[in-house]
């Protein structure tokens, strides 16, 4: 069976300070509206996220843009921050080869992808010093237009690029992705004639992985990105029902919410056992935290670990800390044959290493995670499990509709919408009134009013 | 002045919910004791990272294998995990080209170096497809030596490499960092005459990136190891004083305790502006969670951030959610001439983009960070600042340090011993089970004894 495996027992252990299945039972109507309430908003438009798998011409849209970037560059830069770049880095960590940046050409099958999701000026330039520009291809990923991280890189990398190749050099090399509708970053696209695939209006940034935003940089590394989208279409089909143990997506986000209100696990650790999974933690962590943390002060917080890694750091607290965490280990069953690495048996002499020996190096991993939950559990700690049968564009497309739809249906369970993020105007607005933009000057006025610093309490 | 500073006063802002006065003056004794205890054991010889700054021979024993295995090989590879791992690859991280393995060897001026910290077999298979082996080297680093993630990656390269080049090969190939005192490593160094470097019985694992666990992969890569190091005795020389506002790692320490216990602020973000700190952040989470996370239910939650990135991911969850959160955002003051990157004036018709024109991405950065901090407080969350002059090894040693003496201050505070993580065990005695060591098989069969998971809860 080819399919993402969801196991809650963990959270139910009486030994792990778990759930009750009575607490389970007493969800079930809240957990149906929040079904009901996000297939609401799904029928009316609002939120496309969950349709995107069934999107054919606009994937093949980034296959074809993809392949013609593909046969005539080397590099590709994805100019986009947060969701314009997280969904990208989750599927390429997930499915290239951990190295893809450094192996040659012929044993790579795609691009060499870069993501610089920062306005960090050290980055970019090292970045810009390290890779050929003539060789280099660059997508600007923005839904609004007026990303200033993004759209900086953008103005920087379009003068260059016209100064070194003409603006048809800076056409050939530039894609955008946005709304095809409105905003600033459309009307350069007509301006200046550039190809742009669409970002549509229901489709927020952090619920864009199987869109453009995610399939363009995934297509462009060489990953299969049908077979993505038929994963993500798999789960998606498996998701139809309001009946929390019916629907796997509704119960993980039953089961984590009722671990924080009931049991006041509010600190969410996803901790796959594999390094691939690391940057989709990373994307899990924008997901669950931008679309859960808001006002009035309600919101899990998402951490992002990796095992055996973490055991060596944070697992100490999670372990003999506050009663404030549940972790989900990720599991990847088989990995492939070539990939197990058997371990020799040279030091038998020594008992502290001769029992690693005939065992391969994926059975120690696995170990480790069976041995981690349980002791986690023993220890009071509630733990969730989920598994995938291998690291294939299938299940991860699997996975990422699954903790997209978990987080659309906890947005219903803690009665927040899952899909705007307010809390960051201000601090725009105020970056804005700082750097002189006309009409911000009282959020500038504002900042610079606050109150004078007490030097007893600066140390330089 | 190149000094770091940290600047309390955003913990102290009544808007942002924070201390008073009142609080840190009640804190004056307590955070004294907390000095004096470690002082006291500093001087027992029990606990020795603040001392390493001034071991001129084993910083220089690092050097000199470095520059040696550097005359020979192409690539490092660490074998080394959690704090064998974490405090190398925050140095490299802060202090080389952000694309460092990416160089040609003339640019780079020192080895790759590759950090395959993890029992994963997909990531080490790659990493031995990746690199040539004839032009490799690596660092075996565990102070027991029984570490399962790391031996195990050391007896597949052991016997691929002396396969390959003989034992004579696997010796110039081969270098360790191990307790000299005792340990399987330390026998394995004598039975096949390896070079090994100490680290000493009184350097923790995750206190040890100024020791050869640290030096020798920086001084490989090219870092200036002396200069890092001497920012680290300064940092040191400026927290001779138990008395909290005189001792900047004391004060740190004291307001992040404080905030905790008085405000609920469990949750320590650490958000540096700055790419290149973002390996920093997760040698700090190590750090900050294994010393502090401890019996019976102690210890904050430590995450790390980098901004401006997270803006688009955590703030929203960090503005609006529980106030359970302090954030303390690091600035580095002046990026070097040739990384501002002025932002060209080209859309000045469009009023979202206009106003970046004229400067450039380190101010933009900049106000981005400002901004942030005013918003975080303006909306009740307290905030700390630490602000370092520039990225060179002298101010990053200072940070490093500063970070080090906190965690050992708070530990006092937390009344927890800082200094070891017992709760760790429970794990690697169930995998050495499930492994079939002889002796643990009484953990095997406790695991195999768990209760039957309910099916009903397993959604596959």
């Amino acid at each position: 069976m080819e399919r993402l495996t969801l196991d809650v027992n963990g959270a139910f252990d009486p030994a792990a300070g778990g759930l009750a299945r009575a607490d389970l039972d007493a969800l079930a109507a809240p957990a149906r509206a929040a079904f009901d309430g996000f297939e609401a908003r799904r029928r009316a438009g609002e939120v496309g996220f969950a349709d995107l798998p069934a999107d054919a011409a606009a994937a093949e849209a980034s296959r074809a843009l993809a392949a013609e970037l593909g046969r005539r560059f080397e590099n590709l830069l994805v100019l986009g921050i947060g969701g314009s770049s997280l969904g990208g880095r989750a599927v390429l960590g997930a499915l290239c080869h951990p190295f893809h940046n450094l192996l040659p050409q012929d044993r790579r099958g795609g691009l060499r992808v870069f993501f610089p999701d920062n306005s960090d000026p050290a980055t970019f330039a090292a970045l810009l010093d390290t890779v050929d520009l003539e060789r280099t291809c660059f997508a600007t990923v923005t839904k609004s237009g007026g990303t200033a991280e993004t759209m900086s890189q953008h103005m920087v990398l379009r003068e260059r690029v016209v100064a070194r190749f003409g603006e048809e050099g800076y056409r050939e090399r530039c894609v955008l992705v946005t709304d095809p509708q409105r905003g600033v970053l459309r009307q350069i696209a007509a301006d200046e004639r550039l190809r742009a695939l669409p970002l549509g209006a229901s489709i927020g940034g952090r619920f864009s992985v199987l869109s453009p935003v995610g399939l363009l940089p995934a297509a462009a590394a060489g990953v299969d990105t049908a077979a993505l989208l038929a994963g993500a279409a798999e789960l998606e089909a498996r998701c139809r029902s309001g009946a929390v143990l019916e629907n796997p997506a509704l119960l993980y986000a039953a089961v984590l919410h009722l671990l924080d209100v009931r049991r006041g696990r509010r600190l969410h650790v996803l901790m796959p056992y594999a390094d691939a999974l690391r940057d989709l933690g990373d994307w899990f962590v924008q997901l669950w935290a931008e679309s859960l943390g808001k006002n009035p002060g309600t919101g899990p917080t998402p951490i992002r670990a990796v095992g055996a890694t973490d055991q060596h750091s944070s697992l100490q607290l999670m372990m003999e800390g506050p009663h404030d965490k549940v972790v989900t280990l990720v599991r990847v069953a088989e990995p492939r044959a070539e990939l197990t690495i058997p371990l020799p048996a040279g030091y038998a002499r020594h008992p502290d290493l001769a029992y690693l020996g005939g065992h391969t190096m994926g059975e120690l991993l696995e170990a480790e995670r069976r041995a981690t939950g349980a002791a986690l559990r023993k220890n009071g700690r509630p733990t969730i499990s989920i598994e995938l049968p291998r690291l294939e564009p299938r299940t991860v497309g699997q996975l990422l509709m699954f903790l997209e739809l978990a987080t659309a249906y906890a947005g219903g369970l803690y009665g927040v919408n899952a899909f705007d993020q307010p809390g960051v105007e201000a601090g725009k607005r105020y970056a804005q009134g700082l750097l002189g933009r006309p009409g911000y000057e009282k959020y500038r006025d504002e900042l610079l009013g606050a109150p004078a610093a007490d030097p007893a309490l600066v140390l330089g």
